[in-house]
This record gives structure tokens, C-alpha cells and sequence, in this order.
């Protein structure tokens, strides 16, 4: 018997197919069910056989399921939620896998039944490719999920935990408003400022963008990864989790003015201190295993 | 016979040992010398066997070289050459590999004798190590070096164009200035952004750094690498560009209000058509062989 007898997961994109794939891989359910409303992504799905069956309907897809995960964008959690919590059985799990927590937490818990329970979660790991075919097995592997249960020594909250843990993640129990401001740091943030970015470079009339994708390489190129993630769920992240956002862009556009003040009154020792602090947090990220130390990211000893 | 008869490298960090090594390996000159001032760093290189000879004495070094090559920082380039210029011989090519051009090409050009010529240059090349151990042959492999010459159709800019070839590298000529600005938008404002989100991150007063560590591969760790880079280099280079910083910093900090803007006001399609425009950028970059297209730079298939 596996942690789960059905799971079933709404929405086939590169987070729902990966998670498919992990808990076949990992034999987390004795069946395993994809939803999906778009008929050219479920043809795609079933072609790829990483599930038992692939449905287009909701009540089918959730009715006797005791794990449902919900994989679609942000702003569509509420609205699918409400199509699924009706049929949901008794004892059932509720979770979902949104960049966002406390809007999503609040809405979907009013609309649960008593006999089950909503708990919200957020794998955190992702690359910038979308779609059901950019899935893969190990995307969770030494990843954190943080999982916002309202009782973490719960039944449900344990076994959820134990679901994730299987699948290779680290679980991190957090309430769902400081899951919003530490993921509006390390990743809201970052993405954000990473778009402006790119929307710079584009517009700067006197380089023109044959240069700026030649000369890619000098520290430009990281951010245009981080730019091209998919656009419909990051503007779902700026509207869901607006308040946090704008408290941590405030302080950077503080910070940045201040950099760019010392810049030009050519203030150096100001600059030193501000670049060498920086170093030490790189070093413990490396030592916390959530990168990889060789230079460049491996990318100079390889053919690409 | 080689390219070079004796290629002298004025300082041992990252790039002037990567230099030295991707010398030997392509066999570019008859007599590779190292010259370095620190008596420490000079027993390092010298235990690394990559050049002929390692000397602390600046005429020994240069006196009888046909190419010299400035591999100190920015801010020590013009001292350094004020050292070397009375040595040089007839006809050397006296060159550097500094990241800012406009300052450097200037100063220097002044301080050359008439029997000798000046052509700045900067390989786009580099990863976040610094250091003589950090270095290796096939940092220079398929980036983009840049050579300023006065004229590019001289005997002395195509020799110096075919040597970095050698090495591996594809080789633009361009103005300083243009240089400069290009550079300040593919890579110092990049850096400069970088430095100050990780700043922001170490600031953020009710986010602890374990947490912003922990968390960190959700965007926030690939700042964390370019902010990582060499402190002293990158103060040199704001210092050293700073007119086209403050440039490109100014426009950016425009777009980024902008965005600000669209967030506090939950303007969703502002969002969506800024974050779309990024995609096309981030392919042709890809296409144009600067980046890995492998999702996360390949580092979700490794097992760091």
C-alpha cells in the first residue's frame, strides 16, 4: 500500500507533470489521476504516460481521492477550489502548490466541507521552462516544500509531510503570512527586479540588442533566465502577494539609491563595504547545499 | 614559432593565470614570464608550473617581451603601466584585460613611448573565484574578447586579434566609449543590482538569514553568485565608468518604478505584457551560444 490510495492532480504543467512523475517514480499513490481542462494538454499527458488515467472532469477526477493537488496558476486556486471542494470524500486532503500562501489559505479554507481539510503548500523549485513536457522526476529532490497546516502535529499535516519527504523534499511547517514575506525576499523580490532588468536593456536605445545578447555573458545572461519564467504565474505572484512585494521593493529601491549615491560621488570605501558583506551569505548557501560552488555554476568546463 | 616571441603577464589573479595557462596549452608564445608583486602569490604560481618563469622585478620582466599584458584591477592598471612603459622594447604591443576601457585607453596612451603601442583590451570572461589557483585554460573558450585599437586594420590589432583567437575567443573590435556603455548595461548594472538585493536580503530585519538561505534556490542564490564576485574589481569599476553607469542605473530604477507601480495598483495586464517581452531576449541568447538552454543551467540533473 502506498502513503495515498488515489491522488489526484489539477492542472498538468511543469509543476503537476514533475509531480506525477515523482510519485511514480516514488510509488506515493496505488492510483494516480490528472485533470486537466485543456484537451491538448491532456493528449499530450496521456502520451506521456506518467499517470493511470487522465480525465476532463472535476468530479470524476476528485471524488474518491484522499489526496488532491491543486497545480494550477495562483490566481485560478480559488476559482478551481470551488469546483473541486464539493466532491471531495471523506477525510480527503486538500493542498495546492501556489508561490503564494495567505490569500490562497483564507479563501480556500472558507470554502472547504467539514469532512476534510485544506492545507496549504509551496514546493519550492521550479526552472524556467513551462508545460507538461518540461516535467521531470527529480525537480523536488533536495528542494524545501513549506506546508502552512493551521495544526502542524496533525494527522493530515504529518502525513502530507511524509508525502513530500517521499518525493525527496525537505518540509518546513510556516504560517502562511511569513511564508509570503520570506518568499517575497528570496524570490518575489529577485524575480522582479531581474524583468526590470531585462526591460532596460531592451529599451536602451543607443546599445543595440545584437550587442546586448552578445555581451550576454558579462552577467546579464543569469537574469534573463530568471526573467523567462512563465508570465502568467508571476504576475498571479505580484497581485496575490502585493503587500509583502511592496514592503521589500521599498527597502531595495532604498538600498539601490544608496549604492547609486556612493557610485557617484565615487565614494570607494562605501562600495567595499557593501560588496564584501555580500560574500559571506554566498558561502553558507553553498555550505546549506542549495547551490553548487563550481564557478559559473559548472557552465565554463562543459560544451555549451 | 609562435605568435609572440615572449608574452609578459602582469598580475597572477583569475584571469591573468586562465591567460597564462590557455598560453601554454595553444603554445601562443616562445617564452611565457609572470610578473607579480606579492611574494606569496608568486610561490603559488610558481608551484603551478604555468609559465617559464616568475619574476618581482618589473624591467626583468618587460624589457624584452613583444607583448605585455596589464592583468591587475582596473584601478591599478594606469600605476602599473607607468612601471612598465619605460621598458618596453621596440615595437612590444603593451595591452590589458580591464572590464572599464574609456579611463584606461586614455591614461595609458599618454604614457607610451613612440616605439611601442597601447591596445586596450577586456575578455568577457570570468566566474565568481578570484585568485592564481581559480584560473584555467578554457576560461576565454567561445566569449567575446573586446579590443579597442586605434586603428583596427593595423598590423599590431590583428596580431593581437589573432592571439586571443588562438586562445579561443571570439574577438570584436569597438570604441571605448561604446565599450563602456554597452558593458555598463550587460554587466556593471547587473552587478550593481545584485549586490544590492543581497544587501536588502541581509537587512530585511524580520526575515532571518537562515531563512533567506534556506530559501534561497526559489531566485535569490544566482544573485547571490555575481554578488560574490571580486570586491576590489568591481569597486574599480564603478569608479571607472561611472558616467555610463549612472546612465543605465537611472533608466533602471525608472523601469523598476514603473513595475512598482503596476504591483501597488494591481494592474495585471502592465504585468503581463513587461514580463512577456522578456522571453524573446532570454532565446536569442541561447541561440546565440552565451547561455546553457538546459532549465536551472542543468544544475536540477546534478546532484549538487
Amino acid at each position: 500500500m502506498s502513503i495515498f490510495n488515489r491522488v489526484t492532480i489539477i492542472g498538468s504543467g511543469l509543476i503537476g507533470s514533475s509531480l506525477a512523475r515523482a510519485i511514480q517514480a516514488e510509488n506515493a499513490a496505488d492510483t494516480l489521476i490528472i485533470y486537466d481542462n485543456n484537451a491538448s494538454v491532456r493528449d499530450i499527458v496521456s502520451s506521456l504516460s506518467i499517470c493511470d488515467e487522465v480525465f476532463d472532469n472535476v468530479e470524476k477526477s476528485t471524488q474518491n481521492s484522499d489526496l488532491i493537488i491543486l497545480c494550477v496558476p495562483p490566481c485560478k486556486i480559488a476559482d478551481m477550489a470551488k469546483e473541486v471542494t464539493p466532491h471531495l470524500m471523506d477525510g480527503a486532503i486538500l493542498t495546492d502548490v501556489g508561490s503564494v500562501k495567505s490569500e490562497i489559505v483564507e479563501t480556500v479554507t472558507a470554502l472547504m466541507p467539514k469532512h476534510a481539510e485544506f492545507i496549504g503548500g509551496h514546493p519550492i523549485a521550479g526552472t524556467e521552462k513551462s508545460g507538461p513536457k518540461a516535467g521531470f522526476a527529480t525537480l523536488f529532490q533536495d528542494r524545501w516544500c513549506i506546508l502552512t497546516p493551521q495544526n502542524e502535529q496533525s494527522e493530515n499535516a504529518q502525513k502530507l509531510k511524509f508525502f513530500w519527504q517521499t518525493l525527496g523534499s525537505n518540509v518546513a511547517f510556516m504560517d502562511a503570512k511569513r511564508h509570503d514575506l520570506v518568499l517575497a525576499t528570496t524570490s518575489h523580490l529577485p524575480h522582479l527586479i531581474a524583468y526590470a532588468l531585462v526591460g532596460t536593456a531592451i529599451d536602451m536605445e543607443t546599445v543595440t540588442n545584437n550587442e546586448v545578447v552578445k555581451y550576454s555573458a558579462a552577467g546579464f545572461r543569469d537574469f534573463t533566465r530568471i526573467a523567462a519564467s512563465d508570465p502568467t504565474m508571476w504576475r498571479d505572484v505580484f497581485l496575490g502577494n502585493k503587500d509583502a512585494v511592496l514592503e521589500v521593493l521599498g527597502r531595495y529601491i532604498t538600498d539601490l539609491t544608496e549604492l547609486k549615491r556612493a557610485v557617484r560621488l565615487g565614494d570607494g570605501d562605501a562600495l567595499m563595504v557593501k560588496f564584501t558583506k555580500t560574500r559571506d551569505i554566498r558561502k553558507r548557501i553553498v555550505d546549506a547545499g542549495q547551490d553548487s560552488s563550481e564557478p559559473n555554476f559548472g557552465r565554463n568546463h562543459s560544451d555549451n
